[in-house]
């Protein structure tokens, strides 16, 4: 089957073509760029293999005729025309930015503060988490932020199975840098990030809206409110988000570990694990580590999650979607090893 | 005046020689340790300027006789019975353990769940975050830890003003390794720290009865009641504590950072700032930054503060606790700046 | 087919444990270790994707009947004994310690200051750097160490197109954490590696010797003299190895890039590039990268070369040398990207 | 006395607020900078104690009245007019650029291949390495480049005493991110940095210049010949270098270091030590760490050094120039230790 990728050149869309050149059913035919179309893929992405390939246009006129699936790894906001068209011109798209992931207009301006182009369309896009929600047969798919995905995974079926207060959920995150992107800003020096941590985004972050609409889309249960604050540490990759919310009632931890275990049975992207998961165990698999505590003294849960954000966080999630649009092993492709021992 | 330092090999020892050997007011004269006691300074700290120092005992009976105050950097346990001994010797202690920080014997109970060997002494100590609390005149210091000083400095003044609900705080906090200790273990090997964040003490920490306990007594609020997840993240020095807690009436931003602002007026130590700080800019300081911001979204209010564990969370507050006991200046030999830029 | 694993549960044990799961080939059916042996692979190598696995003993009487192969990833002196038992018993063996790299027994005892238990079967052994030496058909391979691996490469056809004077060559590396395995010392902990760079084993590295005997046997130039300066630099893979030589004569560098081209046309695992290459963009790939410069101030040659240290420089070549030694394509289970964007 | 910084806003220059800030001599009036002019001190170096301070320009009509001497760290190139207008001005000037460091037009030009404006004047600054050149009562002084640095302390006591063959020295240094000063490019981005390290320069690098022209005027030693590999690697600070040469003659390494201590007697921020020193030990203070192997093998002598390229390297060196200049003693406000435990 062939595919494309529209931000072949960002830390995502490169993750994309290393996942994708080892994956037996996908082969990535277009990959495309913005300002760096032209390029050859060796001076962009020094670390993959890129023989002679040269990024060409993020242009959906210049694809092969072939092309079954485009993977779409831009800054958000430029989505949203090209997926519309791509979709109307029948070829499927698994979007990892942020356009489509909202399921209405109001959350839609809620979180960006501006008008979608196309919000009658908003409907029409899958949530691309594929433990919680059915992306089978889907066309387009939204594919979820890093940081929803730790904090999701890890909350969904706590709420679905209330034993947590679900208007009073604290989520802390940290984050390595390749989450931000490859931006050039002093903020991601070296010179400004190593030996240290900073939160960001406090209380305006446009990840929260997405976890509200996702746990109360899989949980059934409404009025979700987190607060949410994410921080940025000094390491390339991985998430570990630590979600606090005053217990429903009382319970055993081993209760709680055990709707963990039942919501996951048979996926197996997700792991229920007895300690913290260090983020590093993650790195370089599509796979979430996940557990939960009971703080009796406090009578609140904490839930700790965590994964690779470019991997289950970006590339790897959106590839286990495609799997699954397309008919093939949701596994197909996809580490369930790190990389770091 | 001539000082000792017991506890001379570890992160906080070597810190306390850094800072006292440039300190115009006390001369260390007895570098204690125990294992290492008969190694030359520079072996074991050679980062330092260590001259042709050797260490000594933990000895009190070899402390020179002239020593006027013996700062305690020992293993949880290890300054109960070294402490009382010096106290009723004359000789004036700030400890940085944590032996005597907890003010009852029901809390060190909770906290340790171990019988304190001297509980009738636990009240004759000062809580040393001087800040908050009086240590002038005092003779028994016990030096807060790391983690309870970031929280503590920034929800004390927040709590005393009734701005959130005390019964419903959740302190989420980070840290560098050398928050640890010196310890030997597979967990704290750069190949296993670097690239990770984990969090640990999952509701168990000892530090959380003692953030209760410097909470209530610095507020005069009761039923603090804290969740506390501290995380370990790769650098070697430095604290972010994000403390969330529910609103207790509505407020503006402004006014949160005006309690925070007339809280800590005159205080040298304590900056109130407008963005989140990054733990890096306190490194080799003995500051602690902190904001607060109001969400609205979730009626929370979130507090973040930051220092460096080894100086205002460790060596440089006991100083500053030591300054004010001898009747110096409070900022004396302490930086006010960071090290990273 | 079948083989095992003996020190599963160190750096390169893991890392043979990860290729070989994702390896079509080869199903890694024993995983040997010492002290860890009994425990769940998952607890060892909370990164690979455990399952049920458990380590077993190091012990050939315990490997299944129907084993071909066996790696051994050992530390020194530990390989002697049962790669002669193995080989010996008709199951070939790759050997990554360091305890049949060396020709003879001379060399041996200048490297290491003892006696080899079984010196007359030195000979036996294939030097497993594919590139340079033929494993084609051998049954019992010494894979290459890893400092030796980047110097080699870079240095082989320069030596033997006399481009160099052989005799005064100076081999200046660095290194990540993982190249020292796994080990529990002061030296290793985050609060001693991070923020620093240390040379060790000056004039004394046991890799040096490797690295002669390998440049004259390769080059079949005599008289190879080295002077190896390791380094320890704060990260988890990669080495860098810049080798500085006085030029045997006037040369231009697109000489020498032509040189080693031609050296290494046709091998997919040595890239010749223009520019210094960064390690990192090895990392997770089986690749060498390698580049040189004329300087013609000193009249001095400078070839750089970088790898990762776990999978060119250990477990990624242990198992290129197996493909070959079995018939397989070489580059069966190999990655050709790397994972660092 | 009165002192200005032009170049405030960089990493040298927030390096000599910090030192000068704590100097008991020096009183920083005038803070220049270029594009930061204007901002607040606190929001260009959030790790200083900014108080109300704010940037000035780099401009010498706007010092006030009083300033006795400026120091400038300036990009290359930016020095040369501002440094001979304020020495004309009968302003002293310690400059930590590299505009005033080659004594000849010849080698200035051979450095950096464009014409200096003032090349008669090149012979009025004093290199500014005060172990090796006398800067007492010089008013225009050139601080060293943190590399010559580095490799000048080791190597000129041993060249001086005709140890090596001073036409054959390899120079291979690795430096932390601060040493490229505060640039934003890609190649800087903590993304780009961590896990990696990478030679650049190779060969063109316009310290070797510098290093030969201090290593003869030094020694008294002519036709000294470099071949100089600078490599970056993750870390914010530290240098170390390690520098071969073929022996002279035989020498045992005790009189190898002997020549080192006497060279270096009394002078309290070059120690001479027995183990290869690690840049974190020198990190924060004003010290070099040198050693010296002899290599029987080859022939050859291994010097190692290791600095903070921005204390010695950079801020601290200019200000122990500037003590001695004005006739204080060498060590006033430079700290003997480092900060990493």
């Amino acid at each position: 089957m062939q595919v494309a990728i529209f931000g072949a050149s960002g830390y995502a869309g490169g993750e994309l073509i290393r996942l994708l050149d080892a994956h037996p059913g996908f082969d990535p035919t277009h990959l495309g760029a913005h300002t760096q179309a032209g390029k050859a893929l060796g001076e962009v992405h020094p670390h993959l293999d890129g023989g002679d390939r040269v990024l060409a246009p993020n242009d959906p006129e210049m694809l092969p005729d072939e092309t079954d699936l485009v993977f779409l790894a831009l800054p958000h906001g430029a989505s949203a025309e090209i997926g519309v068209e791509l979709v109307d011109a029948g070829i499927s798209v698994v979007d990892l930015g942020s356009d489509f992931r909202l399921d209405t207009h109001e959350r839609y301006l809620l979180a960006y503060g501006s008008e979608h182009p196309y919000p009658h369309r908003l409907a029409d896009w899958v949530y691309g988490l594929p433990e919680l929600f059915d992306v089978s047969g889907a066309t387009s798919v939204a594919s979820p932020g890093c940081y929803p995905t730790s904090a999701i995974v890890g909350l969904a079926p706590i709420i679905a199975a209330h034993l947590v207060d679900p208007t009073s959920i604290t989520v802390n995150a940290v984050s390595g840098v390749t989450g931000a992107g490859r931006k050039l800003a002093d903020q991601f020096l070296f010179g400004s990030v190593a030996e240290g941590v900073v939160a960001y985004g406090v209380g305006t972050h446009r990840h929260r809206p997405e976890m509200e609409m996702a746990l109360e889309a899989s949980s059934g249960v409404e009025s979700v409110n987190v607060t949410f604050t994410p921080h940025l540490v000094p390491m390339q990759r991985g998430i570990v988000a630590t979600s606090t919310a005053p217990l429903g009632h009382a319970v055993e931890r081993s209760e709680v570990l055990d709707v963990l275990r039942e919501a996951y049975a048979g996926r197996p992207f997700v792991e229920v694990v007895e300690e913290p998961p260090q983020s590093r165990w993650t790195v370089g698999s599509n796979k979430v580590l996940v557990t939960a505590y009971v703080d009796r003294h406090s009578d609140s849960l904490v839930v700790i999650s965590a994964l690779d954000n470019l991997v289950k966080g970006a590339a790897g999630q959106a590839i286990q979607a495609a799997n699954i649009m397309t008919g093939q092993a949701e596994t197909k492709g996809l580490p369930l090893s790190g990389w770091l021992p």
